[in-house]
C-alpha cells in the first residue's frame, strides 16, 4: 500500500471494511486492489481466489468472536459449573454485542454464512469442543451426571440457538432478553449437575 | 356453493385449499368466492375483511397443531416428568410432520406469521400455559424444584426453538434430528428435577 510492502493481514482487514460497507456483492478482489492502490496480481499473491479471500476475513471475524470465549473459561482449576455457565453466557453474550455494534457487518456475514458454510461449521465445531472439554472435566470430577459428552456439548448449544442464531438477530435488542438467555442456561446447568446419589460415584470421562 | 348454504368452515376449508396451492399473494377473498361459486359479499357476510377471513384460517391451522397436544398430556394422574416429556416431544413431534406432510402450507404460514403475528403470539402463549401447568402440578407434586413457573416455561419453548421454529425447518429432515431434540428435552426435564434433598419440602406452586 503505497511503497509499504503489502501483507496479507492488511488485505484482510481492507476486505472486511469494504464487505461492512458495501456488503458481499460489490466486494471482490478488485475492488479490494483499489482500496488498497495495488494491482489485482498483488492481492492474488496473497489469496489465490475471492472464495479464499472470503475466508480468510471470515476466519478472523469468527477468530476475534472466539476471543471472550477463551478470557471466560477460567480452566480445569475452576468449578466446572462456573465454568460452563461462564463460557456459555459469554457465546450469547459475545454475538448480541457484535450484532449491536456492528449490524452492517453481521448482516454481511450472516449473508456469507450461507456460501461458505464449511467456515462456519468449523466454528461450530470449536464451540462444541469447548463446551465438551468442559463437560469432560465436569464428569471427571463427579461435579456434573454421568452424560454423554458429545450428546450434551450439541444439546447445550442447540438449546441456546434463540441466543446465538443470526436469525434472531432482531429479537436482540428486546428487553428481559438477557434475562431469557440466564434462564435457559441456568435450566441447562441444573439439567447436567450430577444428582448427591451419583457424586460419591466419581465416573471417569469417556 | 351450489346451492347448499354457505357456512364459515366452507369458507376456511376452502381458502386453506387455495393458500396452500397459490400462495397468500393470490388468496384474495375474490379468488375464494370464485372457487366456491358465490359472490364476494356472501364470504364478507361471515369474514368482515381478507384480515379477517385469513386471520379464521390461521386459527385453524394452529387449533389443529394442537390437537396432538392436548392428546399427549395424560393430565394430573400421570407423573409430572412423563407429562412434561410427552408434551415438549409432542410440540416438536407435530412441528416436524406438518412440515414434511404440508410443506407448501407450512411455508404458506411462515409468510403469514409475519403479518398476522398476534395470532400467532397466541399460540405461543397457550404453549407456554401448557408447559406452566404441568410445571405447577410438579413443583406441587414436589418432582419438581421450587421454580418461577412463568420463567421456565419460557426457558423450555426457548430451549426448544431448533425443532419448534419454521426457520429451522429446512434441517428437521436430516438423520438424528429426533435424537437431537431428544437429547435437549432430557437436558430440560433433568435441569427442572428436584434434588433428593428438596423433595421433602414439597414446596406450593406459586
Amino acid at each position: 500500500m503505497r511503497g509499504e510492502p503489502l501483507d496479507a493481514e492488511t488485505i484482510v482487514s481492507v476486505t472486511e471494511e469494504l464487505l461492512r460497507r458495501h456488503g458481499p456483492e460489490k466486494t471482490t478482489v478488485l475492488d479490494v486492489a483499489r482500496a488498497l492502490g495495488v494491482s489485482h496480481g498483488s492481492v492474488y499473491r496473497h489469496f489465490p481466489s475471492k472464495v479464499a479471500l472470503r475466508e480468510a476475513v471470515i476466519q478472523c471475524w469468527l477468530g476475534r468472536m472466539r476471543e471472550p470465549l477463551t478470557a471466560a473459561d477460567q480452566g480445569p482449576g475452576s468449578a466446572p459449573h462456573d465454568r460452563l455457565r461462564g463460557l456459555l453466557t459469554a457465546m450469547v453474550a459475545t454475538k448480541r454485542a457484535k450484532a449491536k455494534e456492528d449490524p452492517e457487518l453481521f448482516a454481511t456475514f450472516r449473508v456469507l454464512a450461507k456460501e461458505h458454510s464449511a467456515v462456519f461449521s468449523a466454528h461450530v465445531d470449536d464451540l462444541l469442543a469447548r463446551i465438551r472439554a468442559i463437560v469432560v472435566d465436569g464428569i471427571a470430577s463427579g461435579d456434573f451426571a454421568a452424560v454423554d459428552p458429545d450428546v450434551t456439548a450439541r444439546a447445550m448449544l442447540d438449546a441456546t440457538c434463540r441466543f446465538r442464531d443470526p436469525g434472531y438477530a432482531v429479537e436482540w435488542s428486546t428487553p428481559g432478553i438477557e434475562a431469557e438467555s440466564d434462564a435457559v442456561i441456568a435450566l441447562i446447568l441444573d439439567g447436567i449437575r450430577a444428582r448427591p446419589s451419583e457424586r460419591s460415584k466419581r465416573p471417569r470421562p469417556r
